[in-house]
């Protein structure tokens, strides 16, 4: 990299890049799939939350590495493709910008009249009775560890050395898309806590108190992703993700 | 870039490519979603506006920068990537491009018996009473300038020195993509005050008496965010649109 | 380029893609659509279409160029892209290609009992009471003309010697896609002769009759993209379509 | 290749990268179409499996060619690409991680009162009474040897040494959603006995005494490609598939 750029840049990059991840992705849901004619159901949904990494990915991520997620920065540095001292301030500036975001999206939302975050779920995640069709609690917990724990290692893979030059915010993105095909169903997916914080605490009630879940889940899976990558797939190859971005 | 285009074809390059996503974006809009067994719905609509850009940067952005908006030169503008004394000549092809693709679009869609572009809406643009879902004035002037900015700063940000060469059609086309999946439910989504003009024109009545806000909305939130672009995210990295899209 | 293949080669590589793509496209629309619960819908019949480019062009377009289509074939021959000389082999292998398709497709349709050809349409082009939705001759002839045309001048853009390198694929392939999103309610999209022919002729009487205008009006649309691309936006900078898809 | 990487680690990439096709590509079948409101259909699912393929060949094909699939691996040792002594450990890695992602897919799902693998069919392929929508034997022959030859000839062709480099993964894994799109209401889409078998075991009863043909035919697709590239479209380019999927 040739010059760095400053904390408050990269700080800038993953607020911004958060806030679109939460705002695009949980605004489809809660603005386009009501209208069951034209609306875009989970495929739009699935499409949406994949385009906000892609595309901010390819935006800010020379900037800031473009994690966008609580989980992905702690699998991260679990992968030693950033400093665990540097963490803090990155976890916090995307808890902070999802719920920016869920703020901006309840302004937007109640523009229509009759709307309520609590009765249509604000696009929270949740799981048993407050899973979209139902699952139980076990297969909630499986499948957030499981699909955190895939999106990181595609993400350490995507990036390594050896990768591809320019193409791992495609094919990070789309692993989200693919994840949200799968799992919306089952807990209406979460794998990154501050999207799940960021509307969960609009929705309220029970969606705060299964918040757990989306923070617990995603973070082991993303860090059982991060200690093993290099024993499992690779050891020589890490650069920092900001690097691997570039140009 | 080792000879720039004359302005004559980079101009005749932005009515193509403004021609193009008007066409293509609404064309789709008015031609495949009125068949409720296998139109395309709004998912259908937020592709084909994605893919205009997608492939119309691909296709002449290296000769004009690919902006096919008048909200994204002025946008650049403000962000340095392109003169200010270039602007007016961009943004009247825009606007021409637009109308031509309406009048053209007018043309088959009437090859449909009973056909009416008033009656249909004719892929307008519209907030309160004309949004398609029925939105407040407040959440529309919110959504679309909001998203105005992002576009600008994903442009910005995938056209910068640092970003990788050549993907930058592949982010900016699918985050309007993106940008339509969240906002067709809200305004019918513009971003785009050439798009609004050259179907609103047709529509007629009321969709022309709203067309301020989609004049006003996207240009502010372009002008945001290529403002803004330097001191947030980048200062050292800017180059004119054309080059960054080239080989 | 290193050293040209051979035409034998080419026109393999031209067979196996122009194959494919009526394959593909056609047999997604043939197959996939007559499920009204969980069908693909003219979406997915516009997503395989534009695979099938995409695809096809990465794997032998730094064969043959990738035309797959005889109207590609006479406007990269406009354009200065293919030598005319060359062009007689390329459109009958293309022709004969899609006949091919359309045959082996014809064996696995009939797979399924009461499977007729002739009552389904088989996926053929039509205008008038042949339209999809019933889209008069005028529209019918506009749109291809007008289709065909924006799709050369992609093609001709994405392979300017000022691209960039390598996407060219991406976005042809994907300009296909969102011709079909616009026109399968007009014509049920040709712009492309081979494939017209590949299904009309197992369709049989008028989708016989109705072949004239998918064979002419891709020709005009491509040939007026090819003559003008040079003058309207760049004349410096054209290299073989081969060429311009090779590493 | 700077340092090849060990043989563990090559299987490691191809067990996880098969686990994740599977998991998937059959877990969206399974998890996310039977919602009729906003479930994501046979577009879902045939953008889910091409998915799995093309994130997870961009994450780990560097490491191990990312075949996924033991057709592929016996098509590119027929082509030149892998030697035939290193095949039995890959396809036998592919089989225990189909198998593996077959079980965990199972545990997810019975998370919802009332499931049964053998009831809902489980995502398994079949042909006759057991095809989606009712194809004979000779349609799903057919169509499974033809789409994996189409399949090889794709992979081969991509990973080209005159092929773009880093766009492989792209062209291969759209290709495989090309492919569910045309033949999911045929067989379900095997072109991978891997898959096949994965959930095949669960499902039980007739998918276990149907198995058979998505084994064959696969296999005898992906040989065609793999013995005919050479002559048909190039004699001179192989590399090996990791490398073609490095930087």
């Amino acid at each position: 990299m040739a010059v760095e750029p400053s904390m408050s840049k990269r700080l800038a990059a993953e607020f911004l890049g958060t806030f679109v991840l939460v705002f695009g992705g949980c605004g489809t849901a809660v603005l386009a799939t009501t209208n069951k004619e034209v609306g875009v159901g989970w495929l739009g949904v699935s499409l949406a939350f994949g385009l906000t990494v892609l595309t901010m990915a390819y935006a800010v991520g020379h900037i800031s590495g473009g994690h966008f997620n609580p989980a992905v920065t702690l699998g991260a540095a679990a992968g030693g493709r950033i400093a665990w001292r540097e963490t803090p301030a990155y976890l916090a500036t995307q808890v902070v910008a999802g719920i920016a975001a869920g703020a901006v999206l309840l302004v937007v939302a109640n523009g229509l009249d009759g709307f309520s975050a609590q009765e249509s779920g604000f696009a929270s995640n949740g799981y048993g009775d407050r899973s979209p069709m139902g699952y139980n609690l076990l297969a909630c917990l499986v499948i957030e560890v499981l699909l955190t724990a895939v999106f990181l290692w595609v993400i350490l893979g995507a990036t390594d050395s050896r990768a591809p030059k320019g193409l791992a915010p495609l094919a990070i993105g789309l692993a989200l898309t693919l994840i949200h095909l799968i799992s919306i169903p089952v807990t209406n997916t979460s794998v990154n806590p501050a999207r799940s914080i960021g509307v969960g605490l609009f929705a309220g009630g029970d969606a705060i108190a299964q918040l757990w879940l989306f923070i617990l889940a995603p973070v082991v899976g993303g860090l059982i992703a991060g200690f093993s990558y290099a024993t499992l797939l690779g050891d020589e190859a890490a650069v920092s993700l900001p690097e691997a971005m570039e140009a």
